[in-house]
């Protein structure tokens, strides 16, 4: 018997009452209740306004967390990467929309393997020769393949620069008979995290503009995009009111972290997601005054963002710091009891999209009770 | 056919000349004439001076690299986390130093499982009810568990402070008879990466004089350690020469990282170990004027230390950044050529531990071709 194949260490504890703080750690919760809400919540927001909601897995990389968002009404799931893809489509899950551009040959052939097994999979492309080479592989497969031209929101990093050059893409593309113009991608990735409500608005609005502009850009070339794609959690309430979007791939909003809590909602709020996913630790060392040591740190949890914050297991005004690979550190307020050896320590993730990533399993509690493990089945498939 | 059970997507490019520069990526890449180098020489040096070297296997978390280590002379492995001592196990490995304190009724039976089932595993302990705990556990399994008292080496993190508080624990655990005092761990992980040599001399000298003035009252306790382990890459200069450990727990030597590099290694100097992990991207959107867009970012690299560092694949003086979750921006010298779509980009990894821990494989090339993929079989195993 490998190591592999043993049962999860915390499987005993699945309908044991309680059992959220007998878990052995570090743990990544989600707190099913909280979970459901957002999820419940996005998708009526978004049919409300008439708008597709098509949720982004890079931020779960889970096959179940994917089977719950289409239940609840996505016409289909974003992916980043091919792996996770095929992850997805491992479990059927289509339709994709690989969000992400991918110019290796190899790559361009994993993508029509998915299409000719039956995966609906459009992706986006951003560069002529990109589009050359989807061609000629299509071709030479018999297959067909969807293609959305990805336009830059304004972040300099992915996309066209200017309408005409989106028209250009769509122009080439659909020339080529094995290949299929399915619209826009027009993402602010930069847009979502800015924490002031005015400034995130003025934001969202300038993409918007880039987004209508090559709207009609194409629709004046009679290349009216059919899927007009973006939109993030940041962004959410913007996009929905009078957006230039029909089909929105927000991904945090059914997790949430602390750097989202940090963003204003503005007058409107407060947020109409909670924060759903936490980091279980064990305090493992008690030898420094007003302070704790515990089994969590930069490998359990994103160091890109602020620091966990603490929810439960300690003192209120308790504050936690990622000190060293595998430890943390629980500062206590002055004059606070200091938690026993063995406390569980629940905190809210920094970053929930690559905090997921660090983990095999999800730990699925209702209340303080574990009831299932979801496997975080694409974790780790970034190539 | 699941995903799971599909070849790796690189597989077709072992002993492929030149396919380094043809894989798919974000690729965790190991130079393996470098890594053995490291290797061989971390070996050398630690016998010519009558030292055992027990390598940490929280940086590779990769019972291949363990085996490696373990051919060139070392007398053991180092784990931080139960989850990895069990991943070794499950190819043998053994005997295994956990070097972290484990304080759930759940880990310890495990601790016990695994001596149980003929692994040689010793464990640190820093505290009065642990020790009680594992004493309990041992005796209701009539299991023998082999303890190391940790020592604080001046980080505050774990670790009694004081050597008649390292006394009264041996005293504790000498006197269960299903327990046995196996020495002392005084790791001084502050000092490792402390970039000025004379600062980081001073700091491992005073690391030195704990673990001594720790010894000493132990062996006027009657009760001298047989194992006085610590040290790390950093300080291995300082406790090669006259240190007070018998037995040294060095990890990122075999791989080295951006910020090892800036630490100063002295007049001795250079470091007698060079950089063999990389991460290799891929170039895949190039529409801003001096600069590319890449596929490696927040969950391809370790974000808790430097930036990665480009040494192939663009112009001399490029610079990398992270630029999201999926994606990094190279910056292009002023008028260099601009790489084309899919060229590949190879950096040295920011920090080696947590970068592993990204992947599941380690891609080992010898010179630019694909040669083995080693499975990195404890990646996640923090638990």
């Amino acid at each position: 018997m490998t190591a592999q194949t043993k049962p999860h260490p915390n499987q005993q504890f699945i309908d044991v009452p309680g059992s959220l703080w007998r878990l052995q750690t570090p743990a990544l919760v989600l707190d099913l209740d909280a979970f459901e809400a957002n999820v419940r919540t996005a998708a009526k927001l978004a049919s409300s306004h008439h708008l597709k909601l098509r949720p982004h897995a890079k931020s779960h990389r889970s096959s179940t967390v994917a089977k719950r968002q289409l239940a609840a009404g996505a016409v289909g799931m974003c992916v980043q990467t091919l792996g996770e893809a095929e992850a997805l489509w491992a479990h059927h899950i289509s339709p994709l929309l690989l969000a992400s551009p991918i110019v290796a040959p190899e790559k361009i052939a994993r993508l029509i393997d998915l299409v000719l097994a039956g995966c609906k999979i459009m992706v986006v492309v951003d560069d002529h020769a990109n589009v050359a080479d989807f061609a000629a592989a299509a071709q030479s497969r018999h297959a067909t393949v969807d293609l959305l031209v990805d336009v830059d929101a304004g972040r300099d990093k992915l996309g066209v620069r200017d309408p005409s050059e989106a028209v250009a893409l769509a122009q080439q593309i659909v020339r080529h008979p094995n290949l299929r113009f399915r619209g826009i991608q027009v993402y602010g990735g930069h847009v979502q995290h800015i924490y002031d409500f005015h400034e995130r608005q003025t934001a969202a609005h300038q993409v918007h503009a880039r987004a209508r502009a090559a709207t009609a850009a194409l629709t004046a070339a009679t290349l009216p995009p059919e899927i007009v794609t973006g939109g993030g959690t940041g962004s959410f309430q913007f996009d929905l009111e009078g957006g230039p979007f029909n089909d929105l791939q927000i991904g945090s909003y059914a997790f949430m972290d602390v750097d989202y809590l940090r963003v204003d909602f503005g007058p409107s709020g407060p947020w109409p997601f909670t924060s759903s996913l936490h980091v279980l630790a064990t305090v493992i060392s008690r030898h420094v005054a007003g302070r704790v040591t515990t089994d969590a740190g930069i490998k359990s949890f994103a160091t890109d963002g602020p620091p966990p914050q603490i929810v439960k297991g300690c003192p209120a005004g308790s504050n936690y710091a990622i000190a060293g690979d595998e430890h943390g550190r629980v500062t206590l307020p002055s004059g606070a009891a200091v938690p026993p050896l063995g406390q569980r320590v629940l905190c809210v993730v920094p970053h929930c999209d690559p905090n997921v990533n660090l983990y095999d399993f999800l730990h699925v509690c209702r209340g303080d009770q574990l009831v299932e493990l979801w496997p975080i089945d694409a974790r780790g498939r970034s190539i």
